[in-house]
């Protein structure tokens, strides 16, 4: 049998190597199965340090064997998902913060670090690591590098991009190359650093990053909190508060569907909102802006606008939008998606997702960083082996008409296996083209995460 | 003889192909040449649109013909230089603002629109373009893309790439494609806009660009002036400014060397000054922050500490550090680096370039943009053919430094020619082959801009 696991087994240490079906089943899966059912994996590694990476990468390079990357196994278009005959390397075991530098601010992070951790152990410091996705106590950053994640913050800080100097990568062909720097600007040779993020393990395997951290902002920024008829009306006035250049640090929205199914959980009197807004500004003068974008909200037909300055009024505020994903899970199975528009076509964006639901007959839950324009329409359906015909037609339908208007199919959790088929839709052959260059010099032998992303 | 430019000037509009000595003498040069001079170029071509750009470079591409693209022709690092036997492709003509969308903050400009008119543009709606290199009214946003260029502002704002959503970029087969976006996020396939900005034209010719406009602050922001007794002190206090977080929109550092020039040629009443710092901090409590600056400073020993909110002193003192290239210029032939170093290695960094000058005899006039850790040490020498050997020496010495502390070879200005004998010191093998391997894959003949960068 191509690739003796005796072979690998030798090259790493004791144990290492797992081929216990229920464990190797438990790590064939990330948080897509529903639509993106994993393959049969033939092991599972569990890296300590990049040279059982490398160890592993280039076991699988001499003979030819897929690799699939993960870290929390969070993924939300399934490319953590096993691909038949591949090994699974899990980098959840490389969890070191190898240092914070407090004068430069930047830390030195393994690929299997949680991303609150990560914050937490800069908060000790007064700084922060900005991105923030809703998944932050039980995603690595690893895999938030490897989709490029966004959060609730991005609106202000930007994403996991933005915050990355440089990179310790395990290329296709087992080699270790570091990326980038520790300084805040540099252009000595290609920004290898920015072509492997957001890359989903399709380039290489990243093990360690160097990241950027910033000044921590107050603790109990102003909190805003408005309720609106409709969801197209809530839309309205985020492009408004964006146009009024208030540079707010968080501007998430929340649709009727999605208050409904919280409520139904928590009980928490949302019920009958059609339309959540939050917005929180975490400058000095944050209850002024909060205060500016309150009577924005009024003007743009809010039924109640509520500014506090209260820590926990903020933290309900914000649990309320973190509990978004897992309530609308209880109603069935899921499909969650992730376009991403230009920020004054928001209010077009929704209308045409309420249409795709309407037409197809499909129930969808649409939450949304409104101020980046990016809007997460889950798509619920009961529990079956397939994902029925309508829920593809409606999800087809959203991801053209986020093209059409300027848009992208996918934000901030990368392409996976879901969006695969409207990829050159939107980049074009000759982008297909140069995509396909570069996987083909980087990795020759098609090895690394196959079938996903690009 | 290869390449016919009769078969290039058929297949462009009347007169593009210009072969007369003194007009493509003159665009053979960038500002490096007393250290990168020019080779001999067969022709040289001012496109008007991407369509002329594609097919100049498909025209090389079937003849094996080298590609110089240029814009103002402003570069420090002779990354326009023209090489022998190659088609100097001007973008320079292409100068069309085609869009500015204050709703979404963003522009779309030509390759050759000139970095201060885009500003202008921006500012018109509120915004501002905020990459501000000091070339800023001479040259172009395809120049400041080629090599990541950073500025004044950057220390709050960032560089180039951190202001581009997407690109058009003619490749080396002269197919035209199109990166990135409209939208504020997006994961969709690679990172291609990244990889080919800061690539020096060495993957392909950047026609035009998406570019990230931002709020425009305040126009009389807080500005702080103080004068050290040495740079050392200087640097000292500017790493104190940063540690206190304050965030400065500007932060600058000119040594005796340069304020001397400036002084011989401007009689400004600096010239008995051993280090002058200038700062700004552009927030509504911009004053505050200022206050703050200016007691750092005394505590580190500042001669003289000014904070003003005056227009005009502020202006007075941003020509002041916009002069010094020219003021140092008139010294002698000159070789601008542009190292950079984690910021708190700032005051070390500067110690080592004042060491380099004095073992090697050479007279080095140093400024920085001191909140990015980015020097631009300045040798200075005699008008002669050759770069005397202590220049090279101390540049040497300069380079090691940079890379011994964690830093890079260059922040802003790229690799060019110049830099090109340390970058395997700096990126590592492994690092190189993966530069080869996608140069290779974008540029199989290796026509883009061949010799420069990478």
């Amino acid at each position: 049998m191509a690739g003796d696991l005796d072979e690998l087994a030798a090259a790493l240490p004791e144990g290492r190597v797992v081929t216990d079906p229920d464990v190797v089943g438990a790590y064939s899966r990330d948080h897509a199965e529903a639509v993106a059912p994993p393959g049969q994996a033939r092991c599972l590694v569990s890296a300590r340090d990049a040279g059982e990476v490398a160890a592993t990468v280039s076991w699988a390079s001499r003979h030819g064997v897929p690799v699939v990357p993960r870290g929390g196994g969070t993924g939300l278009a399934g490319g953590a998902a096993a691909v038949d005959g591949c090994v699974i390397l899990s980098l959840a075991q490389m969890n070191a913060i190898r240092e914070v530098d407090p004068a430069d601010e930047l830390a030195v992070a393994e690929a299997g670090v949680l991303n609150a951790d990560l914050d937490r152990a800069a908060a000790a410091h007064g700084l922060m690591y900005a991105p923030d996705p809703s998944s932050y106590e039980i995603s690595t950053i690893g895999g938030n590098l490897a989709t490029n994640a966004g959060g609730l913050r991005c609106v202000k800080y930007g994403v996991t991009r933005d915050a990355v100097l440089g990179l310790e990568v395990v290329l296709a062909n087992g080699r270790v190359v570091r990326t980038g720097r520790r300084t805040v600007k540099g252009v000595a040779g290609y920004d290898l650093t920015s072509l492997f993020v957001g890359s989903e393990g399709t380039l290489g395997v990243i093990t360690s990053a160097t990241l950027r951290l910033r000044p921590r902002p107050a603790e109990s920024p102003a909190t805003l909190a408005a309720s609106f008829p409709s969801f197209a009306a809530a839309a309205r006035a985020v492009t408004a508060i964006l146009q009024a250049r208030l540079q707010p640090s968080l501007l998430e929205l929340l649709d009727r569907v999605t208050l409904r199914a919280i409520d139904d959980w928590k009980h928490l009197g949302f019920g009958d909102s059609q339309a959540l807004l939050i917005a929180q500004a975490d400058t000095d003068d944050g209850a002024r802006r909060a205060a500016v974008m309150q009577r924005i909200c009024t003007e743009h037909g809010a039924l109640l606008a509520d500014v506090s300055d209260s820590e926990a009024q903020a933290r309900q505020l914000l649990d309320i939008r973190r509990l978004a994903g897992l309530a609308t899970e209880r109603l069935g199975a899921i499909l969650v998606e992730d376009v991403c528009v230009p920020r004054s076509r928001l209010p077009d964006m929704i209308e045409r997702i309420e249409g795709a639901a309407d037409r197809h007959g499909v129930l969808i839950a649409t939450v949304a960083h409104g101020g980046d324009g990016n809007l997460h329409p889950v798509f619920v359906f009961d529990h079956q082996p397939e994902v029925p015909a309508s829920v593809w037609a409606a999800a087809d339908e959203v991801f053209r008409a986020a093209l059409d208007l300027g848009g992208t199919l996918t934000g901030e959790h990368g392409v996976g296996v879901i969006k695969r088929r409207w990829l050159a839709a939107e980049l074009g052959e000759d982008a297909m083209a140069v995509h396909r260059a570069i996987k083909g010099a980087l990795d020759p032998a098609g090895i690394m995460n196959p079938g996903k992303g690009f």
